[in-house]
C-alpha cells in the first residue's frame, strides 16, 4: 500500500531509541468522551459499536483530537473487545455501562470450544487501519493495538468488566489452570494474527495493553500474563515494507514487574503513575523506551497546575537521549486512559508544557560562532 | 486495667521479629459476610451501624471467626469511618452498598471547619475493645486499627467509595494542595488520638490501613499518605503498661514504595499480592517484621489449591528467624481483606496449610540424645 511520507517522526524515533528534538506525546483514549465532537459522532453512530465497526466513523474520531491538539501519534480507534467479539461471544454495550459478553466461557466445554476467530471477521478493524492511514496523510505516524492474552481472557471468562476483583476469572485461574492456559493459549494466536493484519493494512507501531496484569499475584503474573505477552511478541511482524514496526507493551500497575518486563522482545514499555520514571529507567532505560506516566487526575486542575505535573513527569525521567545512536528515550503519554471528564483546554495546556519543556531540557545549541 | 494472661503470644514474637514456632496467621476482615453466624449477628442488629456501635454485637463478631478457626490474633470489628463520623461528617450504610458521608469536605469552607473529634465520641470504640480483650480470655492478642490520613480523607471529600478513581478527592489534591494538606494534618491528630485511646482500652496491636495510597501518583504518595502516616507513627504510644505495642503499616498497592516505607518507625509492614515476599524481605526485611500476601481469590479454589497457593506464599518468604534475638519473621495474611464469596472451609484448610507447613519449614530439633 502506498500512503503520504511522514512528517512529524519523533513518536517512531522515539520508541527506537534515537534522539528527538522535543518529547513526543500522545495520549490513551485521546479519542473519547472528553471531546464534544466524540460525542457528536457517537450520537450519529448510534450506537458504541455502530461507532467502532463504522470505517468512516472510525477514521473521523480517530482523527479528531488531532485536529484540536499538536499530538505526535494517533491510534486507530477500536474496542479492546473486537477479538472475543470475532470467536462469537457476542460483544455489546448497554447505554451508560460496560462492554458485555453474551456468551462468556462459564465452563470446561466452552473453553474447549474456544478457537482462533477467522480474521475475515475483523476486516472492518484493518479497513478502518488503512481509512485513517490514508486520512492522515502522513501528519502523525497511527499505532495499532489489542488487548494482551490475559486481559481478553479477564473479560471472556467474566463477561463484563471486574465485578468481586474478578472473581471468575480468579476462580478458574486458581482451581483450574489448565482451563485459563488452553484460553490464553488461544488468545495469544488470535492477537499475533490481530495485530500482523493491522501492520498489513498500515498500522505503523502496535500496542499490547495489559490492563489487567496488575491485578495478578506475583507469580500469577509471570505465569498467566507476561509469558503469553511474550509469545505475541515472538510472533510480531518485525517491519513492513522496509519500515521497522515498534512494538509497545503496557500493563496497568505492573511496575513491580518492571525489571522483568525489561526482558521482554520490545522496543517500549509503557508504565502507570505509581512508578517513578527515574527508577524506571534505570532499570529498564538502557534497553527500552519507556511511555508515560501523568496521573490522568492531574488533567481536572486548572492548566498552570497542569503544567506543572507535567514538568514534574519530565524531569523523573530526566535528560533524554540527544546524540546519535540509540539512547534512553521518553514518550509522554498519561499512566491511563484520559478520563471522560477531563476539560479539552487542560489537554492543550499539557501538550504545550510537554513540548515545551521538553524543548528546554534538551542541551541548546550555541548560536556563537 | 486487668487482663487474663496472653496464652498464644505468636502474632505478637513475630511483629517483634522474635522467633516463633510456627507462623502466625489472621485474616483482614476475619470477622465477616463469608460467615453465617456474623450474618445472624448483623440481622439482629439491624443495620451495620447498629452492629459496630453496639458493645455486645461487635465484641460477638470479632470472636466469632476464632470459634472457627485456630487464627493467632483478633482484630477489633469496627468500621474505617468511626472518625470522619465523629468529625460531624454523618456515617450512614444503605443495604447492599458501600459507606455515605451526608456531609463531604466539598469547599473550602467545609475544610476550614474541620477539628479533630472529641474522643468521646468514639466511647463505644474504645468500650469495645475493653469488651473483647475481656472476652478473649488471653486466647490471642487483640489489634486495634485505623484508616490512614489519606485513606479517611479519599472517603471524606468524596463522600463514599471510589466514583471515576477518586475524582473528588484527586482534583483537589492537583488543584487545591493546601486544602488537602489541612484535611491530613486534621486526620493526623485525630488518628493518633483514636489508636492511642484504642491501646489504652486494651488493644494489644495497633495497624493503620493506607487501603487507597497506592491510588495515588508517585511523589503524591510520598506527600500526600506516607507523610502522614509517619506523622501519626511518631505520634503513637510504645507502649502499655509495660507491654511494648507493635504498629503495623498497610498500603494497599504500595508495593513500589517498600524501600521508603522500610524507613517507617513501626514493627510491621503488610503488603498485597503483587508483591514477592522474597523480594520485600531483601529490601526490608532485617529492619520490618512482613505481613500478607496471599490473593483473597485464591480462596475460591478447592482446599488442596489453597493448600498449595499457602505454602508458595511462605516458601516467597523463605527461612523464617528461629533463633535467639530479632530476625526477618513473617505473620501471614492476605494481600487484602477476605471476599464475601469465600467459603468458609477453605479457610480452615489455609489456617491448617499454614501452621503445618510453616512449622515444617523450620529445622527440626533432633529427638537424639
Amino acid at each position: 500500500m502506498s500512503f503520504a511520507p511522514l512528517a512529524n517522526d519523533t513518536f517512531l524515533r522515539a520508541c527506537l531509541r534515537q534522539a528527538t528534538p522535543y518529547t513526543p506525546l500522545w495520549l490513551m483514549r485521546q479519542a473519547g468522551r472528553y471531546l464534544p465532537e466524540y460525542k457528536a459522532t457517537r450520537s450519529r453512530a448510534g450506537s458504541f459499536m455502530g461507532l467502532a465497526t463504522n470505517v468512516d466513523y472510525a477514521t473521523e474520531v480517530t482523527l479528531q483530537p488531532l485536529e484540536r491538539f499538536p499530538l505526535d501519534a494517533a491510534i486507530l480507534f477500536s474496542d479492546i473487545l473486537t477479538v472475543p467479539d470475532a470467536m462469537g461471544l457476542g460483544l455489546s454495550f448497554a447505554e451508560g455501562e460496560g462492554p458485555k459478553l453474551a456468551r462468556p466461557l462459564r465452563d470446561e466445554a466452552a473453553v474447549a470450544r474456544l478457537a482462533v476467530p477467522d480474521l475475515e471477521q475483523l476486516r472492518y478493524v484493518f479497513d478502518a487501519v488503512t481509512s485513517i492511514r490514508h486520512a492522515l496523510k502522513g501528519r502523525v505516524p497511527l499505532i495499532g493495538f489489542s488487548g494482551s492474552p490475559w486481559t481478553l481472557a479477564c473479560y471472556m471468562v467474566e463477561g463484563s468488566g471486574s465485578k468481586d476483583d474478578w472473581r471468575g476469572v480468579k476462580s478458574m485461574l486458581y482451581s483450574r489452570p489448565d482451563l485459563m492456559h488452553r484460553i490464553l493459549a488461544v488468545n495469544a494466536e488470535a492477537v499475533i494474527g490481530y495485530l500482523n493484519a493491522q501492520i498489513e493494512a498500515g498500522a505503523q507501531a502496535v500496542m499490547v495493553f495489559d490492563s489487567w496484569g496488575g491485578a495478578l499475584a506475583d507469580g500469577a503474573f509471570q505465569e498467566f500474563s507476561l509469558a503469553y505477552t511474550e509469545r505475541v511478541l515472538a510472533g510480531l511482524k518485525r517491519s513492513h515494507e522496509g519500515q521497522v514496526i515498534p512494538r509497545l507493551v503496557f500493563t496497568k500497575g505492573g511496575g513491580l514487574w518492571l525489571e522483568q518486563m525489561g526482558a521482554l522482545d520490545c522496543e517500549v514499555l509503557g508504565v502507570d503513575w505509581t512508578v517513578n520514571l527515574g527508577r524506571a529507567r534505570a532499570l529498564v532505560g538502557g534497553a527500552k523506551a519507556l511511555q508515560g506516566n501523568l496521573d490522568p487526575a492531574a488533567l481536572f486542575a486548572p492548566p498552570a497546575q497542569v503544567a506543572q505535573q507535567a514538568r514534574r513527569v519530565l524531569e523523573a525521567f530526566g535528560t533524554p537521549h540527544t546524540g546519535p545512536g540509540a539512547g534512553p528515550t521518553h514518550i509522554f503519554n498519561l499512566g491511563h486512559g484520559i478520563s471522560q471528564f477531563t476539560p479539552p483546554e487542560h489537554v492543550a495546556a499539557l501538550v504545550e508544557a510537554v513540548h515545551t519543556h521538553s524543548r528546554a531540557m534538551r542541551p541548546q545549541v550555541s548560536g556563537k560562532a
